[in-house]
């Protein structure tokens, strides 16, 4: 009798798992559920596709599930699993569309429940004009109410990457735009110095943003009437807006200092694991919150796997679990995963969390440490900041960027690094990160062979001029 | 007293050991001796001078002999070293403005004379409009030659870096470009199956090539007049083009299969080191045929370092030397050795050979060992070539490149890579160039934690794709 893995989970780390399962055993029943009604999207593309750089959202889908059958792995959209027997090996199963449950067998089983965008209990944040983006219904949501409310103030609450996206989104439709986010500083995942570059972009293409500014209610059409101050110029301003005025749905969001007129508002204050599955199988969850797993994807409890965003990643720069959901780590813990639950015993290399986003015309990326975080985690920290040319000089197209190292003082290993630029940054965040990943220090940094012409990089590129300056 | 450093070569390895050695000494008496008429020149920006993308010679000078001085650093431009005596520590100097000789005292000597494009002897060699790309008076001739005579037919002999940029050059001019190599394939660093990427870039810009052909002869107006059969049409051709027909100037190049008009002529086939002044002083030449240094950049006589062009370099890949004349290199190899003749005991990491060139909208980058080179060195080879995108493949600007990796069977050992595509090429060598650097294996390459959002790369970067394809 054929064995049978199930996958929980449909997107990233699910879909890799499958493929990966299927190509390391054909014999292997392979089943995939998935809650929403899409499995193998791209969702960092979702920005994209509600900007209209993407026409149709099935440019985002990778495979169908059709296309799957077609590799003999069954992937049901619409099913929520509700429990998991590790004793039985069973799960239980919802299908949302008939509303039934039921029992199925596995005898492997990997856990891509992915994350859920955190939703605190803010009032008048179910409010309809009220967005998370996480989901590829999610994302036909939006554009959808972009294309046919035409709102005019949009909202943005939460200043990391899908914030900095979605503010070129939103704008795209016509829609000026506020961002709000309850910490100092743009981009929590860099460090303040190099996150004013990215604030300072906002700012230019006329992002207005609060920040220290959480987020204490979201107010819908009755409480502004309730709040007869401001009723009669609310209606005055939404008269003529295209929104209808009478229909529930957001109208402000409230903050400490601010009251922000919004017909849009997206939510996004990041993301949360999605364990609470796991975690009633008596699956054992780390010291982030999400998933313990070893290098080999297993989690505590025999034959069965976790892999992407509902799991840690072993960070090879603090030694120690991380959290760090991000979509490459998802596909490659994915494949792990799938690899194994068909019978191998492959072994995930560590994440260095290296990230980029582009925010209008500037790309902002980082790896390893911020120098907060690492010297949160107790290394004694420095750090050089550079300021360099993307190309040589006096060539068409040269654009500076800043460079940011972060390293151990004393020994001068390597811990991280943040680049911001309009020109050749995300390739370079690359090269840093490679450098993480052999434990380098500054010095072996500013050995490198770097390639050098005069229209794609100066003589002594910014990695090295940075690297040397750290050297000094 | 204080001690004297000599340093023979004001270009890129001899200014930055000056640099370096005024910064690591700030007593030190520093000489420089440049044989040309400038100092300190970015020569690799030239063929973008002569296109007219820079518009001043000037823009190309990082520092002038006036701005030297004031970091009481001696440049003396127009002298030649005619002559080094070890024993006695002295250089023969010829002012070739005055035409005086004279001898100077050194404590230390670092050899920094560069490289000569080599020159054979072809018949009409020497005729006006046959050019070589080196100096600046060369890069100030051929914009002048441009600008004056306005040729309409170019024929760029070598279809390496210099050659490929020339012929955008040229064509900016409004110039019909022939390139001609002796070689079997043009860019002679890339295995054959990526340059024909180059080739066909060539030809889609307009650019004629033709392989395997051996210029045999520059022809000038004499005797061109001489081949009766022919002269009418030249004449005719000629009589309209603007450059006089009576004046000595090239007028066809002449390779076994083709008869190619031209009024002007690039010939570039490949630098070759100028050791014949250190040969003469007894200083040891490598198997390459450039200067043989050991890590501190000393040559094999005491108080003399040579570095750039004129010098070895250690080569990380194959543990041999290596002749990598490259402007990165020279840089890094001329601090070093500034450094050391200033009292210091630096040591250059070595080279993985790590180049790029823009050929019209195609970028060619590569290092390592090409799979022919890799062979040549007695590896057990073995390579993938993939194609991929270089962002997510449904954002606008995303472009197929092609990446080669060229690995050791059985070990997985990286030894080197290639990739050519039109966006997103340069920065990704370097990643590569990183790996080869730690010696990882394709596995390891596989396994970094590389940057993705759609706009800038995909989810799994071109270079995962081509480590995992070597994986399987």
């Amino acid at each position: 009798m054929k064995e049978r893995l199930i996958i929980i989970g449909g997107v990233a780390a699910g879909m890799s798992a499958a493929a990966k399962a299927r190509r390391t055993n054909p014999d292997l029943d392979i089943v995939v559920y998935e809650k929403s009604g899409y499995v193998s999207y791209g969702a960092c593309g979702f920005p994209f596709f509600i900007k209209g750089d993407i026409p149709h959202i099935e440019d985002l889908i990778v495979r169908t599930p059709a296309q799957m059958a077609a590799q003999n792995i069954a992937a049901h959209v619409h099913h929520e699993v509700l429990a998991i027997d590790p004793q039985q090996r069973t799960v239980q199963v919802c299908n949302q569309q008939t509303g039934q449950t039921f029992t199925d067998q596995w005898d492997k089983l990997i856990i891509a429940a992915g994350a859920s965008v955190a939703r605190p209990p803010i009032p008048g944040i179910g409010l309809p004009g009220v967005f998370t983006l996480r989901t590829t219904e999610d994302a036909l949501a939006i554009r959808n109410w972009l294309e046919t409310e035409r709102p005019q103030h949009g909202v943005i609450v939460g200043a990391g990457y899908i914030g900095l996206e979605m503010a070129e989104a939103l704008q795209a439709h016509g829609v000026a735009v506020t961002l709000v986010d309850m910490a100092d500083q743009v981009m929590p995942t860099l460090d303040a110095d190099m996150a004013a570059h990215a604030l300072a972009e906002l700012q230019a293409h006329d992002v207005t943003v609060y920040l220290q500014q959480p987020v204490q209610s979201f107010i819908g059409p009755a409480q502004v009437t309730a709040i007869a101050h401001r009723v009669a110029a609310k209606v005055q301003a939404g008269s003529g807006d295209g929104v209808g005025n009478g229909r529930l749905r957001v109208r402000e969001v409230i903050t400490p200092d601010q009251i922000l007129p919004a017909d849009i508002v997206i939510f996004g204050i990041g993301s949360r694991p999605n364990v609470a599955l796991a975690q009633a199988a008596g699956i054992a969850i780390g010291p982030t919150g999400a998933i313990a797993v070893d290098a080999q994807q297993r989690t505590n409890l025999p034959h069965i796997w976790a892999a992407g965003a509902v799991a840690e990643a072993f960070h090879l720069v603090t030694g120690q679990p991380a959290y760090v959901p991000l979509a490459t780590t998802a596909n490659k813990q994915g494949r792990i995963a799938g690899e194994n639950a068909a019978g191998g015993s492959a072994e995930f290399g560590g994440v260095v969390g290296t990230a980029v986003v582009q925010a209008f015309d500037l790309t902002i990326a980082h790896t390893g440490l911020t120098e907060k975080w690492a010297k949160a985690h107790g290394f004694n920290t420095a750090s050089v900041t550079i300021q360099a040319s993307s190309r040589a000089h006096y060539m068409p197209g040269s654009a500076s960027m800043h460079v940011k190292l972060v390293y151990e003082q004393g020994s001068q290993r390597l811990l991280g690094a943040q680049i911001v630029g309009k020109d050749g940054v995300a390739q370079r965040i690359n090269t840093i990160a490679a450098a993480l990943h052999a434990g380098w220090t500054t010095d072996d940094l500013g050995d490198l062979d770097l390639c050098y012409a005069p229209p794609v990089a100066p003589v002594w590129d910014p990695i090295l001029v940075a690297a040397n300056v750290a050297g000094r």
